[in-house]
Order: structure tokens, then C-alpha cells, then sequence
């Protein structure tokens, strides 16, 4: 058995780095994660990285299921899987995510971590990288619809991407909660909450969807002008935070074209019910990334879509790893 | 991080067991291998298992792959993944196993084993299962073909199954060893170790091909009377240990029918060259492990073809873990 001692270096000693959730506190927040996402596309742009399309397996008799996210990326020598198992129980479910980061030259195991927040990271982080490409340089007014912990970790990091003039939050539960509010105006002073996610749309230069819902969480029209729209995936089946009939009316970016499409529902729906295709896709992260990137076109609206991917949370798991 | 200490129960802690291959010998002891993969087959016949097609993901650049093997099983309350990554160097090239074993009650981790070993030792017990279930009464002769680590497990796995009145070896390597020929005879005064795999396999009752050859390593033809043959996987593509076109006078069975016929190189050219199918196939592990198993019929001989399996390897996982 591996005796780990916090004292000893487990890189030199061969262990293998055990993290739980309580651990991760002093080694993220070294971490600049969208600067990691940033050079994990950059590397797939170069073919340094392979995505392998996301495994969901069920468990036996109606007990909930697994997702499996792998990734190998050639930059930082190592490969590795997150399973996130959905474990139904009588109250909530359980939900939990472990990552086994391996190394691409030894073909040992270097790091087993909790990846509760490791993958909200990465999902905000990823969301931040696209804000960072696709936003207009001029942009003054940003919307975060959705104010949980994932909401929380878009918002800290977008803060600094663009001279944002206006930070406006909306949720239900935040329009009730006035010491939340405080929390969320003690972060920034261009903080302010709104009503309505129609009021905190409005004229919005920048809209993050970053709720679990699986039905419109606004109406795109509501905005009243060119906007960049981001939204993320939930576990609802063909969930959509925005009505799938808009996708023709905007360009269309997301994570990953080889994948996304099958699987964020308002695509999924798009493309069965509204004349959509995933050919309209003007890009993805590596396309942005790449040496050559897409410059976007601002004649109409923008929408970016991520599902999240195996490299990220394998890109995520590197960057904890290497503070060993 | 969590402080792993051998004089705790990591079961009670809550603590990850991570075991490396120096760690297993005492905790492999005590396990009945064919046992537990019995009883895993016989909940698979039950519904209490499921088992995801093993996934292959390349490396970027060229630099090898690494196949991961996934398995939930509602009877020991576990789910996980098996990575294996192969890793070609200057040298010989480097192929580990590493299983994370989950709990399907909490979400979290339980254990992180290297599988080199465990991997071998269920692949033997899985062919001794078919041994115990697919071999006449009666039978007196067992051939091995192929002499080393895993051929040396599938010999400790099946030298009880029946009355063997003797135990033939071969392989070419064996041939040249008499060191190595003294070690086998000092397991059991009934091994003999044959000049040919000609004269090894002549008469015998059942014949296990034990060996990473990717072209035949017998002439099914030279046992010259019914026999039970069996047949393991190795990385090298469409790899047969056999003719492909024998299989069209055998009963064919093998590990799982959802699987094994894409992937067994035998069954993958037999289907393409040789007018065989998957549809011929009598039965896998499960239906012979099932409460009305499958009877076999000797009136040909039968051939039974492994894959391996992740289930397989989330179960022996299990068995060292519940040690704990």
C-alpha cells in the first residue's frame, strides 16, 4: 500500500497524489484556468490533443448512471478519465466526479482528485475563453442569468476579460435573497441584480446562461440588440436554455463541433424541428485557438454552446498535479 | 490529501486504497478467481450487470493508445474503468493497467489497483469458467500452448476443474528451458512438456492457447478427435490463434456476444472470408452461467474465444477492495 505523506514529494516518490474536495482550496487557486483551457485548444489546434466522444453508462436495475470523460493530450504528457456517476436516492440525487490522471510515458497513475470543482472550472473557464474570443472588444454591459455556484465561477472568471461598465445577475432564488445580494455587490461594485431576466437582458452586450434548466431561461429577442449568448449543458434530457428556433437567426460556435451537436439539446431540437444543421457551426474552441483563428462577424448575434470535455477536466487534473 | 496508514481501516476512514503490484500478493491469496467471475457472469444472467463496449483511444503524434474497460455491477454495489495504456518506446514497449473501483452508493472512489497482474489472473479464470462449464466429464488430456505468466495462471486455474490424467506444455521458449521445464514439473507430477505443439495437442481433451501470436499456433486438425479449445485476446490486429475457417466446424461460444465477434480476429476474418457469422455463435459466459444453462453438444468440437471484459475487471477489483 502507498503510505502518502504530505511531507514527502509524490512526484519524487512515486506515489500517487490522492486530493478530495478540501484539499483543492490551496492548489486551485494557482491555478489560472482559462489561461489552461486557452493552451489545451491551442494544443488540439496543433494536434497535440484527442478528444474521444463522452461514454454514458447505466447502471443495473434503474440505480442511475455514469459519464465518462477522457481526453490525452501529448503537451503535458498525460492522459486519464472523470467518471461522474447520477445516483438516484430518496432525497437528492448523488452526484459526484473522480478523475484518475495518467502519465502518456510511464503509464502510471499520477493523480485520483475530486472533480466537483475542478469541472465547474473548467466549465466557467471555458465559457471565459469564449467571451474572451467572441465578445466584442467594446463591450459594456454583461449578463449572468443563473446564480449558483457555476453562475458564481462565471462571473470571477469574466470579470476582468472586458471594461465591463454593468455586471447584472438575475435568478429566482437571488431575487429573494438579499444577503446573497450583498455577497455577490461585495465582490464588485458594478454589481447590480435585477427583476427579471428580461430587465437584466436588456441591451446586454454579453449574456452567460449558466443555469441547470431544460427549458428557454430568456428570450433572445428581450436582449434588443446584438449580443453574444453562452450557454451550458445540464443533465435534463435535450435540456436548452434558449428556444432551439433562435439558432438560425445567430451564429452558431461551440466547444467542440465533433461532438456538441448530438448532444446540447437546443441543437439536438434545432435541427429536427427548425430546418438547423450542425454544418452552420461557424467554429469551435480549436477553431478560435488555432494559429489562424476565426475572426467572428458582428452582423448578427452570437451564440456558444458547450457540452464540456474529457481535456478539460484532464487539462484541469495536469494543473493541480504539477504543483506536486 | 488523504494520509493512508496501513494500522486504519480505509473502508472506515473513507480513505482511496491504492494498492501497487508489491502490495497484491497478499490480498490475491485469498481470492477464488473462477469463483468470483462465476458468480459475476451469473448476475450479468440476472440483470445486475451491464457492461459498455471497451473504448480505444490513440494518442496524439503517434505515441500509442490506451483502451479503457468499463463495468457496473449492482451485486457488489460498484462501478469503474480500467485504463491500459500501450506505449511504444526504443525498447520494448510499456503496458500498464491501473482499475478505479467506485462505490455505487456514495459516488466516491474506493480504490486504485494496478491491474497488470489482476488482469491476467481474470482472463485465466475466465477460460477455466468455460473450462468448467464446456468440458466433457470424462476429459483426461489438458494441453497449454504457451508457456508464460498467462499460460502458467490459465495451468493454476484449471488443474482441478477436472481428473486430469495428464497436462501437456509447449511453447517454443519451454522447448529450450529445462530450468524453466523443472519449475512447471514441480507444480504437478502430471505435466509433461512437449517437443511440438503438434505432438502436444494429439488426443488431448482440451487445449488452451495461451500465447500473443497473431497467426494460428495449431492445426486444429492435428488433435485428431473432439475437443474443447480455447482462445485469449492480444493487441496485435485481427490476432487468431486459430485458422479463421475452423470455426465453421465447431460450436463456437465466447465471453459476450454483444462484443466479442467484432473484435476476435478469428471471428472478425471467419465472418469476412469464410461465410461465418456472429449469429452461429451457441453462447457466451452469461448463458452458460445462467440458472438454465446452455448444454453443450459434443458432437464437434467447441471453441470458446475471450475478449476480456471490464466487468471482469471491476470484479476482481472488488475482491481485493472488500480485504479492506
Amino acid at each position: 500500500m502507498i503510505m502518502q505523506n504530505p511531507n514527502n514529494n509524490p512526484a519524487k516518490t512515486g506515489a500517487v497524489v490522492t486530493l478530495t474536495d478540501a484539499d483543492l482550496d490551496q492548489y486551485l487557486k494557482n491555478i489560472d484556468v482559462l489561461s489552461i483551457m486557452e493552451k489545451t485548444f491551442a494544443a488540439f489546434a496543433k494536434g497535440q490533443v484527442v478528444q474521444p466522444s463522452q461514454t454514458l453508462t447505466l447502471f443495473p436495475e434503474d440505480r442511475g448512471d455514469f459519464i465518462t470523460y477522457q481526453g490525452a493530450l501529448s503537451h503535458f504528457n498525460v492522459f486519464g478519465a472523470k467518471l461522474s456517476p447520477y445516483i438516484p436516492t430518496a432525497g437528492a440525487p448523488i452526484i459526484t466526479a473522480w478523475t484518475m490522471l495518467m502519465s502518456m510515458e510511464t503509464g502510471l497513475p499520477l493523480l485520483l482528485c475530486d472533480s466537483g470543482r475542478l469541472t465547474r472550472e473548467r466549465t466557467a473557464a471555458t465559457t471565459a475563453l469564449a467571451v474572451k474570443k467572441l465578445a466584442p472588444a467594446e463591450s459594456k454591459i454583461l449578463t449572468i442569468i443563473g446564480t449558483g455556484a457555476i453562475g458564481k465561477a462565471h462571473l470571477m472568471h469574466t470579470l476582468k476579460l472586458r471594461d465591463w461598465q454593468e455586471i447584472r445577475l438575475y435568478s429566482l432564488d437571488l431575487v429573494r435573497d438579499t444577503e446573497k445580494q450583498q455577497a455577490f455587490k461585495a465582490i464588485d461594485s458594478r454589481i447590480v441584480v435585477c427583476d427579471s431576466a428580461k430587465a437584466a437582458v436588456h441591451l446586454s452586450d454579453v449574456v452567460m446562461l449558466c443555469t441547470s434548466s431544460g427549458k428557454p431561461v430568456i428570450d433572445v429577442n428581450d436582449i434588443g440588440k446584438q449580443a453574444l449568448i453562452t450557454s451550458i449543458s445540464t443533465n435534463v434530457a435535450q435540456a436548452h436554455e434558449i428556444d432551439p428556433k433562435a439558432l438560425n437567426s445567430m451564429h452558431v460556435y461551440c466547444d467542440y463541433k465533433a461532438t456538441t451537436p448530438a448532444s446540447a439539446g437546443e441543437m439536438v431540437l434545432a435541427a429536427r424541428d427548425h430546418g438547423w444543421s450542425a454544418g452552420k457551426i461557424v467554429g469551435d474552441l480549436t477553431d478560435l485557438c488555432s494559429p489562424s483563428p476565426i475572426k467572428p462577424a458582428y452582423d448578427k448575434s452570437i451564440f456558444f454552446r458547450s457540452i464540456g470535455l474529457g481535456i478539460e477536466d484532464i487539462a484541469i487534473a495536469y494543473a493541480i498535479y504539477s504543483q506536486f
